[in-house]
């Protein structure tokens, strides 16, 4: 998986959140994730295939980082991750993807549209089917942590 | 949601479980599924968006019944849901949505690709996000229980 790939996704999950929610995120290091846990209480995840790669890519909140931002976005305090949270991660998760598909498109790799899986529950896991490097990015909030993990297979010669 | 969306995914589990895991299923009464939880150990699940209709399907394995058919297809004894059986998961989400799309598209009704994604964990929920009803099946076999879920938009007009 090329360098390229992880900061589109990057741009767009910090581009989002300042716009919609009003949220500053710190991203830290990069690391290559070696198991499947997600490390948060609710999960936005999308595979997305294109003529020269295919991959999927996720966001996983902790609970108080997706209830500060659902709540900004929304306008209102929000107790529990109920349907309306679950609502604003896939909204989320769909204007991210359609940022960093803008960006992959103007570098030559386009990719068909696609539907987005929610996920929530404790100790879920997701598991990247693709064949490549999981990366995974911690990202700080005033309210908590989330991760993006990104996962794309190398592209066809 | 039109009826005959329902049943290529029907025919090719039953296809599926009977040719790779020599597993035969016996499909009982659809249901309207009203909340998000995931009634098994393990789902496989994917988005598909064609241009008439957009929608995603899901299937959600026991404990026993995955273990059961991962066991057939691998023609090994698995003890608990690894890494293997989730590959299997991925297996057989795969080829069911293969075998549904060519059923699909002999009505005129085509998919573009798209990469599956599998959830697992204890009391994990999945969230289907198209707007439609969600049709839920319930499967027996002889080794525990399966679930499989359709949601698809009403096509454009």
């Amino acid at each position: 998986m090329r360098q390229e790939f992880i900061n589109p996704f990057l741009d767009a999950v910090l581009n989002v959140l300042t716009t919609m929610a009003q949220t500053t995120a710190k991203p830290g290091k990069p690391l290559l994730k070696k198991d499947n846990l997600s490390l948060g209480a609710i999960t936005g995840m999308i595979g997305m295939v294109g003529e020269k790669t295919k991959g999927s890519w996720a966001i996983t909140f902790s609970k108080e980082a997706i209830l500060h931002i659902a709540s900004n976005m929304l306008g209102e305090q929000l107790e529990e991750i109920d349907e309306m949270v679950t609502d604003v991660v896939c909204e989320i998760t769909n204007m991210v993807t359609g940022g960093a598909k803008r960006v992959l498109s103007e570098k030559g790799y386009r990719f068909n549209l696609a539907i987005p899986t929610m996920i929530s529950g404790d100790d879920h896991f997701v598991h990247h089917k693709t064949k490549g490097p999981i990366i995974i990015i911690p990202f700080e909030t005033e309210a908590g942590n989330f991760f993006v993990e990104v996962c794309f297979e190398n592209e066809k010669v």
